[in-house]
């Protein structure tokens, strides 16, 4: 049992912060999709509210810029009926000179009970967690190079939708794996949640050295690794990565990585294709095959709603699906984490 | 039937979208003046709210700033108790590369009912609706030089508090008619009203060209052009239009155009006037006429919000005043669109 | 009875606006405290939230930018279940030309029930109160170096709470009080709350020329003005006053006037620290200060919500607490303001 663990859980191993999916054992991910699975109707009723968090206030507490990821937070709350602030920090009170610690510690005595952090440095939302009083909850929307734990459980509920288990899943997870926190979350959950198999396939140059240890099988070359694979997952390439010494070009790129039909067709039949978004076309996936019909991209988008739901109503103590007696044995049997 | 109905409006004839008054007959016209004057009372009560909307999520799709207008359909929405997202999009995904329409597919997998949309380039509401799926709803909140036809019915609901009825009236609208999408749309609903005469009064190098198909009497002076009207509507003077090949200088267009008492007086005794704002004292107008006991500058401000609540309650098919038989058969009788 | 007390007071002695101290009773402060202190608990509830304003519209008026007291007034406001529009006006419709009591003109014809002003200049909310039709109430939420009432007035509920009196305390305000809109609020307030002593120390440069009129007592020596107090209030230092004609260097102040254990050890042993934040450790206080058993700082930011709540729900003429007939004896005998 790490350290992580512990921060994550309650004494009575509970949900309480939401900072990584390493460290979490296999049947705490299973409950969060099962409480998810309960939200995923609320976004398609007349009424898109439940009083789950009605008098609660959340923080989107974002100190890189990130609208997409901020809006569907944002959304979750108020269907949640929680109250939200959004505060971009880069532009406040830090800007008085005032350290991060103080800054928390007076939305603390504003009687926050959620943080949602986003943060460029690794471990910021363990940071932060680890700093604030007992009842306040942080979930982690992406730290640094490190996780986003929401965006693997909603590609997780998208694939659980699909396919209905994870044993016999072979999954490929393409692209910028070295500079992705969406990456190692997904490796995480996947290999938590007992996928068959985790691929990863990208240049040299962008696979961190001891992968291996992660549990997956490394790739370089598309066909090879998309080979008999039930779940593509498309990574967004950062421009910034570009021209320099990780990547020649974007024609380049896509001629190599980028994702195909042609490419495609070494997948099975009934391969379904994933991206975090927002996606570049024409250079890690073409126009074709994002619009097209294996693609799950905007199922995800709407599935991050109900997950980001189920952890901010978990973490909360709120409400959160029953554990089933299947789950909990699973776990002991093979959920064991790298 | 012109293609603007079409997607304005259901099958059985209700509105779906707000994009322009052109293709909307008088009967679809009266009903929005009449679910407004259900709504101007809320305003008016101790809990400025109605719960038509709750647990809808409308989205605030701003790619031009516009506080004042935004903050008019925040307001609108947040008294229907719908939660609100205000997007700058200037400012948001689309800086990390993605599409317009990659957005917009992901603000509906959001499940949005919503998009009210700000753009700078004529046309833009409309495409959005055209590519939208069926159950989200447009309202056009100004696009380029085209139509900005909240405004319009805004204004359409001041004049009938005032007079009761359109056929009577002569209407004078004074400035950049070239430039305006306010006036576009006003003049639409003016002779779609049955106004009895609409004018419009600028100097020729803010004249469109083939105006007068339009139903409006053409004049280059204020004068004449005021001469006998009930209703006098002022155009913001846009600064950047001045000093260079349309305008000569403030001074001169104030000379000539401002409306002053002394202009104001060829109009009827019982004349109104009006502004969509915000107003440029000394420029387009005199301050004591925009403060004086014939401006209903501030009353429009007031009904811009019934309006609003009218519009996005009628598109959400949520709450609409009858048709009145009358009404139908007026439209029959005498409401065509130019 | 000033001009001020006239403009914050209906007919019947009740708060319709709240600007400044100056100019209200002693009775009047304690009835603000008096119904912060039933809001006090809402905080700690599981759900946050009283429906006292629900169906009002607060518009936060910030014309200096400030996202913690935007932020406390805020939530405040979603408290109270009012709704909220958050204006930075620097960035708004005043940048196409519009002046200011335009901008006001329109948001009170969008039926706002309240404005929270934030100026840099002094006599701003009054101005904005003067000019606001009767409907409306202007809270002041600091005006240039003139007052920041309700900071004043959760420092008064922060020492209360604390002391239960003020009658017997001695007092000490430390720091910028030339520039201070803080200090200012806070000496109205001990001095009509009947305080024993009211104490500023300040090196000459930074104390305004006649400040013994106002009731207090001048100190250049932290030790001589520290010995014997109950209650330390540290200000904050504007880093822009720095190196020029008011002060030598950061290190030089701290020397002089910095909060040290040394320092503070001339107090009473049962004196608490207050600043009103945000703070700058190592400049005006010491780390160890700031974060010891005798700092009340977090307190007063809990606090400030609860104050907030009641001035809102006062000046809207929802709900205060119950004038005491003790209170507004002692009003008469004692609560002169200066």
């Amino acid at each position: 049992m790490s350290y992580r663990q512990n921060i994550q859980l309650t004494a009575d191993k509970n949900l309480k912060h939401f900072l990584s999916i390493e460290g979490l054992p296999r049947a705490m991910l299973m409950q969060i999709l099962d409480t998810a699975e309960t939200f995923s109707s609320v976004g398609e009723r007349a009424v898109k509210k439940v009083p789950i968090l009605r008098g609660k206030t959340i923080v989107n507490l974002f100190f890189e810029n990130s609208t997409r990821t901020r809006t569907t937070f944002e959304l979750a709350a108020k269907r949640l009926s929680a109250d939200v602030l959004n505060l971009n920090i880069a532009m406040s009170a830090t800007s008085k000179g005032e350290s991060l610690l103080d800054t928390l510690s007076n939305l603390e005595a504003m009687q926050s009970d959620m943080f949602v952090v986003r943060h460029a440095q690794s471990g910021a939302a363990h940071f932060i967690a680890k700093n604030s009083p007992e009842h306040i909850s942080v979930i982690n929307a992406g730290d640094g190079c490190h996780e986003h734990p929401t965006q693997a459980m909603l590609d997780m509920f998208t694939i659980r939708r699909h396919f209905g288990d994870f044993y016999p899943l072979k999954v490929a997870i393409v692209g910028d794996i070295l500079h992705s926190r969406v990456a190692r979350s997904q490796i995480h959950a996947l290999t938590t949640l007992g996928a068959n198999e985790v691929r990863v396939i990208a240049p040299k140059t962008l696979i961190p050295a001891n992968i291996e240890s992660m549990g997956v099988h490394v790739y370089h070359d598309m066909r090879k690794g998309l080979t008999d694979v039930d779940v593509v997952i498309i990574l967004r390439l950062q421009k910034e990565r570009m021209g320099g010494a990780f990547l020649p070009s974007v024609q380049e790129y896509f001629q190599a990585y980028g994702l195909t039909e042609e490419k495609l067709a070494y997948a099975k039949d009934s391969a379904i294709v994933m991206h975090p978004g927002p996606i570049n076309r024409g250079v890690e996936i073409a126009s074709s095959i994002a619009d097209g019909p294996r693609s799950v991209i905007l199922e995800q988008v709407t599935n991050g709603i109900a997950v980001r739901m189920a952890v901010m109503s978990m973490t909360m103590g709120s409400y959160s699906a029953p554990l089933s007696t299947d789950q909990s044995l699973s776990a002991n049997k093979r959920g064991a984490s790298s």
